[in-house]
């Protein structure tokens, strides 16, 4: 039984942003090993909690103590990842324009251009994740590397875990002399505890997982402030995957085997699970449903996060198998606890799909969607009508691929990370990773949530002309 | 007398914008010498026009022809970098993270990621460059150089000089086969035309220069739409110079001198008009302002861009001389015609600038304000509550910089360039500029509109997973 705790108080908040704001300019000018260390150090403290942390965290999320294993190394990976970063630097993005003094007509002045720290973040965790995107999570990491205060609203299903964090990071900060307000953490399930955060005028940039609504509802509440900040909100991501004749032609029964335990990995709750699959009508494209018909209908009930996750996904569940032109396959086990789910999948036309706007949006849980296609054409026109996913896939032979070259375009405009002949699932954390979409999938995709890259989301450059080095900021210094 | 053009209609709107998506697969994987080339055409073309095109510009916009010579140097000078920055290809951040096949306990996938077009981008040209932020002006150029259809809001101010322009990049467009729809120009005065175009599903972002009232409209229509898209505005910026004691005392004329010179420059419409003042009371600080008393007192009236524009400078003018606890020099010359100006020095207080907020709007047009602090405190006082700008000046020796380091850290949170013993006005265009500070200067500092980054607004990263050679972007492909 998960534990509630009271909402963050108004003034709460307040202190914290205030606390984050002072802190800022200490923070930020930290020499870039002080920054890296404090990384590390909560890496080493996050290990240092040992099973406790993930019984704890098992406990809270109904997520078994492996998969909460691996997530820990991911986490503490992460921290050490943005730790070399920091120590880097080469993410600032030094742009140095020496003077012209002779030039004519006019002298060009020196020029020196470098990514700073955009100041205090706003970094709200995850459901899925109560390790990797929460408290010490990705976002977390990406923040405090760029030199930027932040504040955590804790996700109100592993309160404990999150205080656990919060103690480690509070600890590593505080023996590494870092300065106070460089970290907080906030409370609160409430939608106004999190309206009130992104709308405090010391919030400088705001990082969400979660639902599309409540994504949408922060991202409109930071655009309309009266100094608009960025927003990054990662929602639902539907990840279609495109199987090519060819492939399923040559390995339609591996593809069925992958793409069945893609879905179900950790009960269909990572934004990577492929909640469709798109292909065009033969003999192997039946042969490739049985199969999934086969591997669904043999699907055992899991536990979800929150037995609020379990009913919004048996309820949409239920909503897809009652719409006309809709064949669900689910297994015969009908009893399901509170808070699990059964697998499912359903079969449909590309015409019905392309009718029924909410067969596009994502279902969080273990079920796909097979978009069955008369032919090419429509083929291409659901891709064309797909929304934005994190990801889209591609199976295929070469030649597949050569007679769908506008089919790898269309799917860049709709993703972020386009993979060929594989699953989704399993996100490297590394330098090229593009974990950010098009919209629903997120609310800006310039920019991506996993990897390296993720830090340039709470920067912003600044131009220095004509000043004497010792004033620069070291990276500007001539070597 | 400026000509009027009819409104684009909603169905002209539409013809564009469709034309752009339909260009838009094609352009974007364009070889990057035939998109370099397409640049360097436009500005060929630009110059073939010859003074045709600056006497056009001179007749609507007021501007002399030797400032309209200079802005089209600038105007070709930034095509042609851009043409250098395709071609070098760089921009493109490509990131490559190679299989590593025997990792354990999972293989790591060949993964890499390059920035890609955003897709049919929306520039709203601005009044006070016909040229260089205009129809083929920066945002154009960075995006057509990123991969982007272009569709131009020509500015009201000077329909002919846009309509010259436009047929320059149409017959550049046409002999080098560039696909059609690539570029369009919309003509438009009423709010409506913007509203539709940046409503327009089909566009994926949009680039705009001019005031803080039509700016934020366009942003909120932006980010309030089914799809959220990046909206970037660079509206009105006040560009604060600190005028420190040590420089006031070793050559506090010299620098009334080059201020009054920046503030008059172009009659004071230049975004980089630096339009405050800020010093401590001294002896030294009492002959600066005799002296810019003196200059703005010698002053003499200038024609400004529209009737319109000198009608709200004389209004804004009028508001802040009535303010109490405000000082006024203006030249004796009263009679001034429809469209002209005569440049107003104000002096007032800390306190009263603390007071009045109005007195930290910028006013567009030959005027400044100079805010005398009563010490140090309520220097960094006036320095915390700046508006965000594009631009921060101090001037000061280096003992005064070191008094004051921490107003250097104040002046990095309010705008993006920060300089030293210079004046704002003169942007370089070079791969070190930052042109783009905190709201209300942008609606987005994370990036400039002036240099080789402002390419950067236009693009987005996609992350190909093991996909063969052939079928990656070129860039992507191994060397």
């Amino acid at each position: 039984m998960t534990e509630t705790r009271p909402d963050a108080t108004l003034s709460e908040i307040d202190r914290a942003v205030n606390a984050a704001g002072d802190a800022f300019e200490r923070y930020s000018v930290l020499p870039p090993d002080d920054i890296a260390a404090f990384l590390e150090a909560i890496a080493t403290g996050i290990e240092g909690l040992g099973d406790d942390l993930l019984r704890t965290a098992s406990a809270e999320s109904s997520l078994p103590m492996d998969r909460l294993t691996g997530e820990r190394g991911r986490t503490v990976g992460q921290l050490r990842m943005f730790a070399g970063l920091v120590r880097d630097g080469a993410w600032k993005d030094v742009r140095v324009d020496q003077a012209l003094p002779d030039r004519k007509p006019l002298r060009r002045p020196d020029l020196r251009r470098v990514l700073m720290p955009i100041g205090p973040v706003a970094v709200w965790a995850a459901s899925n994740f109560p390790l990797a995107f929460s408290v010490a999570g990705g976002d977390t990491a990406a923040a405090l590397a760029a030199g930027c205060p932040v504040i955590v609203k804790a996700h109100p299903g592993h309160p404990k875990t999150s205080d656990l964090v919060s103690g480690v990071i509070s600890k590593a900060a505080s023996e590494l002399k870092i300065p106070h307000g460089t970290f907080s953490l906030l409370h609160g399930a409430s939608p106004e505890v999190s309206v009130a955060l992104v709308r405090h005028p010391g919030i400088a940039a705001g990082a969400f997982t979660g639902s599309h609504r409540a994504g949408r509802a922060l991202f409109d509440a930071a655009v309309s402030r009266p100094t608009p900040i960025p927003f990054f909100a990662e929602m639902g991501s539907v990840n279609p995957l495109f199987a090519l004749p060819g492939a399923l032609e040559a390995r339609g029964e591996a593809i069925a085997d992958g793409l069945a335990a893609a879905v179900n990995l950790g009960v269909g709750q990572f934004c990577t699970c492929p909640g469709l699959v798109v292909a065009v009508e033969s003999e192997a494209l039946e042969q490739f449903a049985g199969k999934l018909r086969d591997r669904f209908g043999l699907g055992v009930p899991g536990t979800m996060l929150t037995p609020q996750i379990a009913r919004s996904y048996r309820e949409a569940v239920s909503r897809i198998d009652s719409m006309d032109g809709v064949r669900t396959t689910r297994p015969q086990n009908g009893s399901v606890g509170e808070s699990e789910a059964l697998p499912a999948l359903f079969e449909t036309t590309a015409r019905a799909f392309l009718e029924h706007e909410e067969l596009g949006d994502e279902v969080f849980g273990p079920s796909t969607i097979l978009v069955r296609c008369a032919n090419d054409s429509e083929l291409r026109d659901v891709a064309s009508n797909l929304n934005g996913s994190l990801t889209a896939t591609i199976h295929g032979t070469p030649a597949d691929l050569e007679d769908h070259r506008s089919l790898i375009f269309l799917l860049s405009r709709k993703a972020g990370r386009l993979i060929y002949n594989g699953y989704p699932t399993g996100v490297e954390v590394c330098s090229a990773m593009q974990h950010g979409g098009p919209y629903p999938a997120t609310s800006d995709p310039r920019f991506t949530s996993v990897g390296t890259a993720a830090i340039q989301r709470f920067a912003r450059p600044i131009c220095f002309q004509d000043f004497p080095a010792e004033f620069l900021p070291e990276a500007l210094r001539d070597a």
